[in-house]
């Protein structure tokens, strides 16, 4: 049996949708970010990072999204969630997802937590105010660059389909239009059709 | 036969020496990031992104360090640079990564890049300002949580490590003093003895 950590709104959202996908057996927790709960004990045993997800397995507890998104594809392989062994397709993979985590999530994260990286207020209304450029600009190059579709890796559902969906649905919240992306736009009302998503979405939402 | 584009001083130093750990074949192709190169025609052709590292294969190029690392390891497995065949072990290791990628380099880039997050002078020097404390915080979290020893991930070397080294090599120039993390700081020295190490830093100064 899996736990499952994770909070609503967040990027969480990716692992938990793989976690469906795969016919996982999980008991999710969700965390009240309002109170603060990832930042106090008990869950900073689980995991000192005090972020979601998190996902603790028989043998210990795993963060960061594309290693848990990886850890579930390779732990359930009959549900072909990623090229394991193609070491090329694999890494194609990997690589969006790791764009996905290093440039979108952390162009978006300027907007509310610019108190990562700077002090003072002027700095976060600077960053607030790039928002809609960057999140385009990273959006333009999945679109045009990255994306293959159907899916984001081609003709199969992969992994990288719920990260980028559950980054994708942050962009009116950043102020961008993702109808500016036709072929993300329509990834994402695929997406928000399969039953992983609605089962994911309605566990966040309860 | 690969091509593996790089620049000096970049995150491209811990691809270069799984390369040289992995007795990849490989050709090496250094960019000129004073002159822009990797901001122009043709480098753009191969790597949108305009970033470095970029590993071109025979099936296409990949980036993103994470994902290029996994692809060494898995395409040269005789070297056990990965424990590719353990979800639980292989996701440790993609964990520690991806936190490398998309939280440590990301606050090291604060120092440099600030354009990329804001538009004002003022935001720059903020986030410069912040480096030393940023960078401090997460090789404690290395130091006292993520690093198991002797080797990032445990009693063997893998493709943590030229990643941990070449983020280390950032601290000085960062302000913060490396023997304030006595483990990360010990892995340091080791690692400048490897005869992979050694290769890819000649390369990168000749």
């Amino acid at each position: 049996m899996l736990t499952f950590y994770y909070a609503s709104g967040t990027c969480a959202l990716a692992s938990h949708i793989a976690l469906e996908d795969a016919g996982a057996p999980y008991e999710g927790r969700r965390l009240n970010f309002k109170a603060g709960e990832q930042r106090a004990e008990p869950y900073l045993e689980i995991n000192p990072k005090g972020r979601v997800p998190a996902l603790a397995t028989p043998r210990g507890v795993l963060t960061e999204t594309p290693a848990i998104l990886a850890y579930i594809a390779q732990s359930f392989p009959e549900n072909e969630l990623a090229p394991l062994y193609d070491p090329f397709a694999f890494a194609e993979l990997q690589s969006f997802n790791a764009y996905l985590c290093s440039t979108v999530h952390v162009a978006h994260a300027h907007r509310m937590r610019g108190a990562r990286w700077a002090d003072d207020e002027a700095s976060f209304a600077d960053m607030r105010r790039k928002i809609p450029e960057t999140m385009s600009a990273c959006f333009q190059l999945i679109e045009t660059g990255l994306f293959k579709g159907p899916w984001a890796m081609g003709e199969r559902y992969t992994i990288a389909d719920p990260y980028l969906f559950t980054l994708a649905s942050w962009l009116e919240g950043d102020g961008v239009d993702i109808a500016k992306f036709p072929r993300v736009h329509d990834h994402f009302g695929r997406m928000s059709e399969r039953r992983s998503v609605k089962r994911a979405l309605e566990m966040e939402a309860a």
